[in-house]
Parts: C-alpha cells; structure tokens; sequence
C-alpha cells in the first residue's frame, strides 16, 4: 500500500485550520494564562513533528514525535519521570527513566501495536546521529493508545520511515491538533479524539515559568467541558445503559516545562497532569492506559562527562504549587482542544466516529454560561 | 482544660441541622445515584463515630473515627489498601496496608500533631477488645490534616479518651457533616471545610455494589462546584495575587464498598477517590498530605486459621470501571457537603474562616445553570 | 548473513554436557531441597525454548522463551508480578503486568537493542494463534541484558523467525544452560554468563509447592560462591583499580511458581529472587538493569468470561515465607549454575570471555570446605 | 516501676566491653576498607545516642537515636529517602520523606508498640528547639522491630523522657551494639540480636566518600557469618522442622554518607542496603518489617528560604556503584556485629534468648577457612 503522506498532511493542515480551538471558540479554561502559541512549543526548544496515515477505508493511523531540545538527545539527556495514572498500556521506556531520573530519546505517540517499530526507529535514530558512533544501548520512549475501532490496527501500517519522518519534521512553533499524526484514529468520551495541546506561562511573581502539554485523547467517561456536563446533555457517557467498554482507550500526556525540576518534583508534576485529565470527567477505566511523561529543560545532564559530580540550579519544593496548577489547566485544555479540533472520521469496517457537534457544544456552554464572547 | 465534649456535640449537632448538603440545595454532582443515607454509612457495616472538641478561643479540633464492621477487626481484617496522592502529612500505617493488603485496625482521622495520640489510643483499644489477649503488634491506621489556623496545635488537645470516646459511639446512620470531629478546625479552598461524605449505589446491570466516601478537607486550588467556577467568581483562589500558601492543607479521603475487590483493586479504587478531588478545583499543592485509604467488606481475612489457604471471590478487572466513576462522584460530593455543611468558625490568635457564603453560591450555580429544582 | 541455528545448537547442546551443574560439582547451595530437575520446569506445565546466535566472528546472541502454560495464554492469563531491582534496562510490559496482575504473554529474553523485535514476534504469534482473531491489544514481555562485548549488537541479527522458532520449541523437561539463547553473549562477574535455571521443592509440611527460577546473566560485583570468596580468591572483582563498570550490564530472572499466590505476594516472591541475586554477590550496580518476573500457575484469569467475579483460593501471607526462601535459593544455584555452565567465548572486535575455571574454582571451594563429595 | 538507666548504661558499657565486634576475632567481611571507627559515626557529623531499659524480669527494650547532624534538623533538613523491603512494621515519618525528599526529624528506633511515643517526643523535641517557635508540623521518623519475646511489649514502658535522653546524649564517637538502646530485647537468627555498626570509606579514585550504617537486628533465616554456613552449623535456621515464625521479627536499618546524592539516589543506596541483610541469610519474611532509611549529609535543604531555587552538586549516576558496594558491606557486616556484640538474655515470662556462642562460631569460621588471623 502506497501511502501519500504529503498530500494527507496539506489536507489536514486545511480541514484542520476550520477548525477552531477552545479560546476562539469562548471556551476560557482556569485561571492562568497560556503562552503565545498556547501549545507544548512554548517551552523553548520543544519541537513537535507528525506523520498521518490515512489512506483508503482501512488506515487510520500515525506518529506524533516530540523532542525536547535540538541537540544530540542522547549526549545531552533532559531530567524526566514518568507517572503511570492506569496502566493498561505498553508505553516503552518506563523503568530507566524512572531509575535515572534523565530521558535520552525523544518521545514518540503512536498506535498500541505499532509501539515496538517506533521504538526501534528512534534506535536506528539514535545509533545514527553523530556523536552516537560508540552507543549500544538506548532507551527509546514509546507511547500509545490503541485506534482500532478506526484503524485496521493488526495491519501494522506504522513503519520505520514514518516515525523517522515524524523526527526529520519536527518543528517549533504552532501544533497541528486533531486527527493528526497519533491521534488520525483515536476516539475521546465516544467522539473523535486527537492531538490537543496547551500551555501556560506563569507571571513574574509565580517564578514566570511556562508549563505546556501535548495529550493523545482516546479514553472515556462524562464529558466535562470547562465544568460544563456536556456529556450529560448530549445523553453520551460511560455506562449510560449498560458496562460498555466505551470508556476503555487510553490517555498518552507529556508535560515539558522550562522550570528547574528535578526528576522527583517532575513526577509531581506529571501527577497533576492526570489531575487535569480529571477534571474533564475522564475516569481512568480499567482498560485505560494513562500515562504521563515529564521532564524539564532547564539542567541537562551529559552522558559522558569527566567529573563525577555536576552542579545544578533546582526549585525549591515550596514553589512549584504554581507549576501543578498550570499543568492541571494544561491538560484539561489540551484534551478539549483536542476534540475540538477533531473531526468526523470513517475507517475500518465501515466504523463512523462523529466530531463534537461544535453548534450544539456551543449552545450548551451557552446555556450554562460558560461562553466568554 | 476541661471540655465538654457532650454539650458541644449537641450544639454541633444542632447547628449542622440548619445547614444543607449538596442535594438539598439543588446541587446534583455525577450521573449515578447515592445510597439512602448518601454516606460512606450506606455501606454494610460500616459505622462512623466523631468527637468534636470546641472550647475558648484557642481549642477547634476532633477526631472521626471509621470502623468497617463492628466485629473484632484485629481478628478479622478487611482487604484494603492505600493510595498517596501528596505525601505530605503523617499518616500512620501505610506500609503494612500495602504490603498484606489488610487493614487490622479503625481508621481514625485528626490534626497533624494528634496522629501519634491517636494511634496510640487504637493500640489501648485493640489490646483490651476480647480475643486480643495475646496481639503483640497492631497497625494503626490513622490520617490527618493540620488544623494550626484556627486551633492552637501545639497545644495538644486531643487525648486518648477523645479517641476512645469516638470509637465508643461510632454508629451505622447519618453522618454529621461540616466543623465536626477531624473537621472541627479544618479550611478548604480558603473557606471553612470539615467532614463530607457522600455514597453511590451502582444499579444492578452495573453490579449493585455501593461506593462511600468519607473526607476531611483542608486544601487549596480553584474552588469548582459542580463544575462552576465559584472560586473565580468569589474572588477566592490559590495564587491570585502571590505565591500564597493558602492550597497547602490536605485532604484524608476514606472510601469503603461492599464490592468484591482485592488489595490491587482498592488502590486502583482509591486512586479515583483522588481524581474526584481534582474536579473540585484541588491541586494537590505542594504542603498538601492528600491521602485515600481504601477497604472493602466483602471478603475479610481472618487473623489466625488452621488453613493454609482462603477462597475469596472476586470481581474481574474488566467489571471495576463504574466503581471508579461512582468513587469520582463520590468524593466530589463528599468535599462540596463538607464545605456545605461547615460553618463559620473563629479560633486561636483571633483566626477567623467563613464559611462558603450559600446565597452568593446558589446565585453564582444559578447563573451558570446548575441548580436543579 | 546465514545462520545455521540447528547446527550451532547442537554444538552448544553437546558442549554444554561436558560441562557440570552446580551440585554435579558438588557445590550444594541452601538447606532446601531442588525439584526433580532442579530447573524452571519443575513447575508443571512451564515451558522453555531457546535458539542460539553464534556465527563468524560478530554474532553472539540469542533468545530464551519461557511459556507458563501451553494453552492459550492470551484468552488463559496467569497472575503474576514485576519487581524492578535496578531500573536501567529496556524490559517490556511492565506497567500492564503490575496493573493487572496478569501475564498474557510468554516471557522472551533476548538483548538489549532486539527487545522490539521480539516484542513485535510476540504481537504476531499471539495475533495468529487460533481463538485470538479478535484480539487487538496485546502486552508482550520483553527483558534483556546487553551483550554488546562479545555480540555486535548495532548489528541486530536477532530476527522475528528467531523468537517464533524459541516459542515453537518450548518444550518441558531439563532446560540447557550456559551459552545459549539469550545467554549466547553475557558475561558475568567479568567471566562468561549466560543462562542458569533451578528449582526447590518444599516439603509438604511447608505446602509442598514448587518454586522455579531461570536467570540471564550479565551482570557484576564480587563474586561469592556458596559464601566463598571466589571473587576474591581469583583477583577479578568491581572496583578492584579503579571505577571500571564492569560490574554495569544486567541480569534478568524469572521466576515460577505453582503455590496460589495473588499479584502482591507475587511481586513480594519477586522481591527474593533479587535478594538471591544479592547473596551472589552481584550489587545492582548502576548501569545494571535487575528485573525479575514472577508468576503463578495456580490461578488462571480467562480473558472473556461472562460472570463478573471469579473464586480463586489464594495461599495466606502467613504461610508465603519458605518461598520466599526457596526462591533466594533458587536464584543463587540458578546463577552459580549460568557461570558454571557456560563456556569461554570469543566474539566481536577480537574480545573473549573466559569461564570461570573449573579447576580452580573447586580448589577454592575445597579450600573454604564447601565442596561436598 | 522505676528504672535506673544510668546504672543499667554503665553495667551494658562494661558487659558490651568483653564482647569482640567481627573485625577484632578475625571475621573481616568485605574487599573495601572501613573508616577509623567502623560506624556510622563515621560519617562527619552524625550523632547515636542510646537509652536501654532492662529492669526486674519484664523490661528489655530501649531507643537508639541517630541525628544527621547537630544543628536544627527542622530548619536545616539532609536529602533523604527510604526503601521498604518487606512493610510488615510501623515505621512513621515515610510519605513526607519520600514526597519531599527531605529528612527534618532525628530517627529513631525503639520497640512496635512505642512508635507513637517516640514520634511525639521527636514532635516536643522539635517544637521546644530554639528557631522553631512557628513550627506547626513536623514529620518524626521512627523505626521498629518487635521485642515482645523478652520484652512485655505490652506494658509500654518507653516513655517520652527516655526518647528526650537519647537525644540529648547523641554523641559523634563509638557506638555501643549489642543489647543497648532499641536492641535491648530483640532477637536475630534465633540468637539474641541487637544494635550493629559499620562503614566503609571508599578509596580517593572511587570518590574518597564514606558510608556508614546502623541496624537493629530482630529478623531471620539462614544464618550466613561471611558466607559461612553458620545457621546450618549449628542447626538453627527457620523451618528446619516446620513452619516456625521464627524468622519473623524485623530489621531497622539506617544509612548515612557524606557523598552528595539525591533523594532518587539515596533511595537506590537504600535498596543496597536491604541486599546487604540478604548477604546474611535474611529472607525478608512475611512478619517482617525490613525498612531502610537513607540520608546525605552533603547538601543541607533551607526550610525558610527567601530564594526559590537552590544550587546543589551531585553525584552522577555513574559515580554511585561503589557505593552502592559500601553499602552491601557495611549493612552485612553491621548485622553480623549486632549478633557478635549481643549478650544471652532472660526476659519476660522466663524466656531466654541466648548470644551466638562464640567459641562454636569461631570453630566453624575455622573450619571453612574463613578466619583471619
């Protein structure tokens, strides 16, 4: 199957563009402001790059790559951690992150079955980059949520030159949302899901650091937008009639900030990511698989290095309270902006998933006066 | 000091008589329906005793004592396990929980400073029950939260007879709610919290179990009630101005079912319990000791047996998922009763915490189209 | 690049009979007593298959395959647990196993860069096996251990065909040890590694079960056999210059058992096997990547099922610790055998391990009167 | 009852004299080199204070206290973190340790049932400190084992005065082991147990740092004195006969150094340590409540700050291993000493516990040539 990747990504990048994020739409969320690009990018030197793969009835499907900084990785590994909100779920990379405290790889979303070809692409990636010549051993991080309702996932689609092309485009700048890259076929509280991003950027007296996050939204429950029940209203939720598995799917979060944490207050942080998904009414289900991956800018650590200690500039605990209430509101846009941003999909086996009707949603945050104009 | 402990309940008991819960107000949280009591009581067994201790202007303190069933609990042990959301506070017995799965002892909820009375007074009362003639090793589960704004800690006021005494008239029945107990000198979104509970009851195609949740609130964030951003609209929440402390606290959530679930079930369970404290705007702040403990009734674990091996039933993974909403909707209306039903409070050095103002509140859910009538 | 695996395997299959397992030697480790074939495969129905890479001068590699049962192990999950004694390494499906409590997958060792390869083998064998064409999530356990010295592992040569081929080889009954399968390349305590396996039988008045440990080796510290110094006694241990990091580099074990152990005292079981590793000698060091998976035959889960609960009968915590023992002592005779069996090895770049001598060996056994006859 | 600890102190003074710790009979453990005082102490700056109470038939339990360093704790906190190896115990003080990264309190160990008493005299101690007027929380941290075989643990005799004493008498210099302090009644291998020391200070190219480790012995198992099978020598290991719970009991152990590591890498040491007491023939038994509790000494947290960051150095992950053997060492040998620095012992209700037999032991150290002379 011949897959023409460009011609996919100028569609999108147009169906995409009528589509309208939260903010524009007056759906205002928390109390902190975002950055200016109001996306993961904001954290400088954060740069997101995505494959789409959809071609035909049957694949629905892609990558979606984030990288912390734009130098060698691997020599120059950025402190991360990783906490695991439901782990039903085959994210690579968990247990070396979590044991050094350092993420040497960039961080790849994909589909469930497509993990393992990912992670060996960043292998081939990383064995590649110059000033890797004597590296033989890498700890790719993968992350995923299964798509197959829309996507002919046993047809293994996803190949190496994908998510090497997911790298190669990798940019600052704006984030393409919606059914893009990891998110073309994942499916959010029953609608079409994505990529959503959002950031903050904390004033001057809060220490003035940004916070922002990328989230692949393909989990269930009570749709809450902005506190508002959308789920309710629209008569779409978890068990509704019966135990549907609707709620089952999963939730990929990174978190970036260019505040000084070190790997133990990063896994704080990523906590509180799953908070924000929380308060979109998402219930972490059994067959969920909620995973957040954090890590700061701020102190790289060097792989090879001639002295055995290293200085580093770190927050101290009592000021990041502020940090957890901006990757709370983060994530929680990021999510709806993620639906918001999707649209209507057909896939596999005739499989339809409908876009968030915008007009009703709108009518709805209407009527709960949760629409700034 | 002499306190009079009965005088004051009755005047508590009174007082929080004038006072409404979540429901009576016309403030319906989550899809699914609470027990008969709407209280962690809905569960079989489960009783709640509390001692409030109110006195001069220094003394606003408690202790809220939950037992999972009136036998010997040392002898026959619930499943149970815990679930650290922030692990800053004191609670005592977490590692024996979690590795044995057990819970041996009530749980008993107080301030900061008290944790250690109370334990102690668990093991007085655990050594004296009959059948513990020769227990020479007991776990005390106790939580707590620190009540130093507007009762004078350092004073040291709760005794073990305190203690004993909640033991002594915990009850099956309604739960008093608000400055009561633990929850006597407690602030909760820069407003007097307390004790809150709140229950579901599953319909049967979803399994029937029922879900309580306890909670003693003392945290910060961005207050949201049902969704409605009522911190923003009261002017009141964390960091509007500067990097106050004010969501430093903590949060004890105590959650009991009937459901058949093991000690790696509860804590997925307990998680939850979290999350619903995530939709009420809370942070999990830095200073905050946020803290679920979870236990069930239904298969309990005997201290001594001639058998090498129990059966036990159990549910399936794939049938925990309304568990998890019902504990989400649980914990939310939990905390929203526990600010519902406090009520203005001075204390040491003059402190003084209103309560949640309930005409401005029931304005504010008005006009956001959340009060059902 | 061909590789004539049958050719090469009966060549290892005939080397490693002229080699002795630790008791042939005399070296009896542990006041308990191995099961009939002091390996893995004493629990019933476990399973392993291995296939050898060893071919010119570069390929010293190979996959070892583990099935806990030989039905369908995807639709008849086992319980099980992970223990992660030293994070840095790539193992895979960690969070789903720790989650669940279930293994739905066999268990494949292999190294460090070809865990994806032998995850996605995985994927397809299980996508393929009759009763599964539903399935479109699976958790494959991967673990490794780097034998790049003597493997040129950037070469990946470990190919899919070659993990199916272990799977459809597994057999029950004596399992080979030293330099085969995944244990082709290791090295151990700076001498030749590979795989070890033992077992222990309890006697019935300790409930008669049966604990099976299998080992990859390739790790470091100072070695002690059966207590002795050997380490020591022949000049080859960590640190003995300098900060070398040979004593960097892994060891995966698994471990089996038949006794009716839930998730948490699996992972508890797990947590011995490492102590095992302890009284080797080996110290977890930094670049070492120390898993242990754990699981029990006793209880399968099925992974459909129309009732919502199951009955399982599950041994009491009081009655786990002689397998706690039996499992340190299985680990210890299961690594001493890994060194004991293997062979001296020459590989990639000119580099060669040598075996642990023998000769010498027994000398210092005789010397510390640990040598039985 | 009134106890006369002065003369009870000069009596263990003069009794622990006669004893000989594993270094002085020739039991040299280990390939790296202790400091001068083979202690914890060792490690500038930390402070060991001990309170024994034996007295008429019943009283044998006591409090050992270990301060990191002598200025205000509280004000002035050490980078800290904890293992749990086996969580059947009560330790306090673990969640805020682990949450925080920080250590605010002196530890102290002392018997089960008086946990609570020492945390609120560690609560008194800290709040009457000079400096801390305004403090209204404090973490104590306290360790147990339970010495309810020669001790009537019952009777509760630790009273807050004893902990006071064992503050106030913290002195840098020799530790006495044996039956001293938290030691006094607890029982090891089946022989009498108590306190233990030892260090290790690494050579110039490992780092120069120093690691020092303190243990309160009350667990079992096989007994292995350096590798030798002591246990089994003399016929004494658990479950010889049956399933006995001897092995139950407890190990407290305490790990300071003066490299400068996190809490992340101060929690790896911890685990090291916990291989250490598997190096003797612990199996970690499902009674018992093995804990590690790790601090640095090198880099001080501010608990008033008018900075939010702080600089810090540390140690690279690459630098740890030797520490990590330090560790295994120090924790092996301090076991071993607790056992060889124990006297035999009457108690309560007529029991006896008697010290390993010297002259049996050293005849079998000689017979396995493990005897240093």
């Amino acid at each position: 199957m011949k897959i023409n990747i460009l011609v996919i990504l100028m569609l999108l990048t147009f169906s995409a563009a009528a589509q309208k994020r939260s903010r524009e739409l007056g759906i205002k969320i928390g109390v902190l402001s975002p950055g200016s690009l109001n996306a993961i990018t904001d954290v400088a030197g954060v740069k997101v790059g995505q494959v789409t793969l959809s071609e035909g009835a049957d694949v629905r499907t892609g990558v979606t790559a984030i990288l912390p900084h734009d130098g060698n990785l691997f020599q120059q590994k950025v402190q991360a951690a990783m906490y695991i909100g439901n782990g039903f779920g085959k994210l690579a990379g968990y247990s070396q992150v979590e044991e050094l405290g350092t993420l040497e790889s960039p961080i790849i979303l994909t589909n469930t079955l497509s993990v393992l070809t990912a992670a060996d692409a960043i292998i081939d990636w990383t064995l590649m980059q110059k000033g890797n010549e004597n590296v033989r051993s890498v700890n790719p991080v993968v992350g995923e949520t299964n798509d197959g309702y829309l996507n002919d996932i046993r047809g293994r689609y996803i190949k190496k030159e994908h998510v090497l092309n997911a790298l190669a485009q990798a940019a600052s700048g704006p984030v393409t949302e919606g059914n893009v890259g990891a998110g073309t076929g994942t499916v959010c509280f029953n609608w079409k899901g994505g990529i959503g991003t959002s950031s903050r950027k904390l004033p001057k007296n809060l220490g003035g650091y940004t916070v922002g996050v990328l989230v692949q939204t393909n989990f269930g429950g009570v749709l809450k937008v902005n506190g508002v029940p959308v789920g309710e209203e629209m008569g779409k939720y978890a068990f509704k009639e019966s135990l549907d598995k609707s709620s089952d799917g999963s939730c990929m979060m990174v978190v970036a900030t260019d505040a000084p944490l070190d790997a133990r207050n990063l896994k704080r942080l990523a906590k509180r990511v799953f908070m924000g998904m929380a308060q979109t009414g998402g219930i972490a289900s059994n067959g969920s698989g909620d995973y957040v991956i954090a890590f700061s800018t701020a102190n790289r650590v060097l792989h090879e290095t001639s002295e055995s200690t290293f200085s580093a500039n770190y927050l101290h605990n009592d000021y990041v309270s502020p940090l957890f209430l901006a990757a709370m509101e983060s994530t929680e846009e990021a999510i709806i902006n993620s639906l918001l941003m999707a649209r209507t999909s057909e896939g596999t086996q005739g499989h339809k998933v409908e876009e968030l009707p915008k007009d009703k949603l709108l009518g709805i945050m209407r009527k709960y006066g949760r629409l700034k104009q």
